[in-house]
């Protein structure tokens, strides 16, 4: 027994969580013996009330505190436009941007065969039942850039060709401040392929 | 408002550990939403306790959640040799070596006169009265290794000197494992100097 018992079950706690080792853990542990009691116990409440009174929105999936959430409920939304994205932080990194008006349909995951991850394992049923509403006219994909992301806005895009709905992928190219010179064939080439007249 | 509030607060609360940026403190919120419910309790239940059970130990500064801590109240400890360190953490990595069977005093500190620190803000005086008990024999100086270690190590060394008391400091060389081309000169100078015969 190296640590008394309450140290040793914090820096437990702290290594369930990714990206933190033993050291790490250990480092956090004997930080937060130094914090006052009433940010520590803050602490502990920020992490019961994230875990209980957060739940995922009815509608679009996106995570919330109030059902629907913010987004859906909000009047001043162009209701003719869905953003699909995989993951409720992509939906944060959207709402960062402050120039998306429309509403959002999170997949939770990504087709991915070599995980054993199908349609049915991810929301895209969900997607389908909002479209039967006639008032969205455009889906814009915005799974993630990699071979699962392509992949599923490539079924998506598909599946729902049949309903008339326009269908937009959002734009693979350069990202802006990066470097021509270090950028990956594939990248450069979505880029030239994507290229627009000025 | 990017984050339902719930999520906010708990992203606060780990952007306030050490090495936490913004963006981990994101990727460890979300985790915690998706891990089980008795896992985060559990969690919390341990932040509190660590913060609310733990004091140092009155009689060599260790953390412990009994005073006297478990290492002081052992009676199959050599009590004739005290181990001066710096931190608890450092009794920790003492007692994973399982070859010292002494007793500990922790200074939490050392003296740095860039920093404010003088001897008075770390634990000296206490140790000073435990050795007005005559069973000490030995103090090992295993403060750390660097300017504010050695000159701690140096003025408990001065102020013992009248006391009788052995005093020791741990050994300075290469770290075993590690390769001569790549120690610096202050190390190899005092692995030199601290050669010994075979």
């Amino acid at each position: 027994m190296y640590y008394p018992e309450p140290i040793s079950k914090l820096i437990d706690s702290f290594m369930k969580l990714p990206g933190i080792g033993p050291k790490t853990a250990v480092r956090l542990a004997f930080f937060v013996l130094n914090m006052k009691e009433d940010v520590v116990l803050d602490f502990a409440k920020a992490l019961v009330n994230a875990k209980r009174n957060l739940t995922y929105c009815s509608s679009c999936g996106h995570i919330t505190d109030k059902d629907p959430c913010y987004i859906c409920e909000d009047t001043k939304r162009d209701r003719s436009i869905i953003c699909v994205v995989q993951d409720p932080k992509d939906v944060i990194a959207m709402e960062k941007m402050k120039e998306y008006n429309g509403l959002y349909h999170v997949l939770h995951g990504a087709i991915s065969p070599m995980e054993g991850i199908g349609p049915e394992d991810i929301k895209i049923a969900e997607l389908l039942r909002r479209l039967q509403d006639e008032t969205v006219q455009e889906v814009i994909l915005a799974t993630n850039p990699n071979i699962e992301g392509e992949a599923t806005a490539m079924y998506i895009s598909r599946l729902l060709k049949p309903t008339g709905v326009k269908i937009t992928r959002i734009a693979h190219g350069l990202p802006v401040g990066g470097d021509l010179e270090y950028a990956d064939e594939v990248t450069l080439s979505k880029a030239l392929e994507g290229r627009r007249e000025l």
